[in-house]
């Protein structure tokens, strides 16, 4: 999960998202938008009987705030909360099949974005192929790993003939609250979805760098120099009840454009 | 305000209750379901402009934690936020149609309850006798004080004359989290609603206890013992989706009782 605002495990609820199926929560910054359903959600944790480890990674000071709040209520969690400070850009978890790496933003205060990298996926078993030559089935780990295969006379059957080449590993960015910053493109690059902040339409240039936020076009030029496959865009000011005026302007630069609306899930 | 779980400013939204309105937030405690949605409320507050203060009445530590959190983010509130720390039982807020006291109740950590009580209501002119005897409204203060009435010739007009009772002042409960106190009852005495918890049914008399919670025919007792007009329960455990067995256990002992729901108003 990254972020958790107000309410967000009330949403879980609406919108049926187990939130036993949460593990790891990145918390990008301490602006109250992006953390104030943490505890909250915590609390149901241990309420509900969790047992498994539940990792939270963010600033330092949110490992205070976490402590004290549970103090207070005299709460002991029944399950071990494992949390990772932000220290520098890099990889945070590395996960069987995926890692999250950080990268810093530029932001009012302290805030990182996260890179999610599915891992190079190993090369898929042809069945028919394997079946036709009796290759025994010990012998498909190494076939997906990109190994020959030695047969017991010495024939090497090359790899190119067992297996295919599996989907290409994807990559997702959430460039949490940032100001427009062309540094971040070369980060970020090759994103099979990137998520960008669009606080203001363009408009609001000036306002935009003022708060340390984005504009659509600026998101979009982002998009485009970092050779994002699509943008997903959201963080709306919330003095816009219709976001027509996001998903056109965003567009007009950079078509490939979605908004992030609550509710929607996106595949990647 | 009494307690702000989280999402509170959420279902005020729903529930059209203007966020501006509310000026005075008294914390029972410091368990998360009575305060987790505090701080977005104040947050809010800063977003939208407030300029009013706020009053805050609680332990002393969550200004401690509202200032932490404050500090973290970086924001300064363009309101006064007046804090006022739980000491003492007695009166916290003296406004000019009411008081508000607040009481200790015996739960797992430091808890108070509020008594909200109206001013003595001043008494109502009786337009027709005024005006028959040609009073000045200069004199109509010292009437609805209860004052006679000294005509220049010396005569003395009785002040139920000219002035009939007002309404009776009433008096609301809110009795926090607690368990089974029998001590209470003369602290709550005479309340026109008194909202009591029945965290359990009253099977689950062992475990309220031992969590320091009352089960529903305890809410009833302590009714029946303090004269409440009418019984409000609520904080009912997660683990009951029907009601009906909450309301029917405690009518068994206090007749007039209401189960406390969400977006319902009860008039005092």
């Amino acid at each position: 999960m990254f972020d958790c605002g107000e309410g967000t495990q009330i949403q879980m609820i609406n919108y049926k998202i187990r939130r036993s199926r949460v593990n790891h929560i990145f918390i990008s910054h301490l602006h109250g938008d992006h953390y104030f359903g943490l505890i909250g959600l915590i609390n149901s944790f241990a309420l509900l009987g969790r047992v498994q480890p539940l990792h939270v990674y963010g600033h330092a000071a949110l490992k205070e705030l976490i402590d004290f709040q549970f103090r207070l209520s005299d709460t002991q969690l029944p399950f071990q909360l494992v949390f990772h400070s932000f220290e520098k850009a890099g990889i945070v978890l590395e996960a069987k099949t995926y890692t999250v790496e950080i990268f810093p933003t530029r932001h009012r205060i302290s805030c990182y974005g996260f890179i999610v990298r599915e891992k190079k996926n190993l090369r898929r078993i042809n069945i028919e192929e394997t079946k036709k030559r009796e290759i025994p089935f010990t012998a498909f780990a190494k076939l997906q790993a990109g190994e020959d295969y030695v047969e017991l006379n010495g024939t090497i059957i090359r790899n190119n003939v067992l297996t295919v080449e599996n989907d290409k590993p994807k990559t997702y960015v959430f460039c949490a609250d940032t100001i427009f910053d062309e540094q971040l493109a070369p980060v970020i690059k090759d994103a099979d979805i990137l998520y960008h902040e669009t606080t203001y339409p363009h408009t609001h240039l000036q306002k935009a760098a003022e708060r340390f936020h984005s504009t659509t076009k600026q998101a979009a030029v982002i998009a485009k120099l970092s050779n994002a496959k699509k943008l997903l865009i959201g963080h709306f000011s919330a003095k816009y009840d219709e976001l027509g005026i996001f998903e056109q302007e965003t567009r007009e630069v950079f078509p490939n454009t979605e908004l992030a609306l609550e509710g929607v899930t996106y595949l990647i």
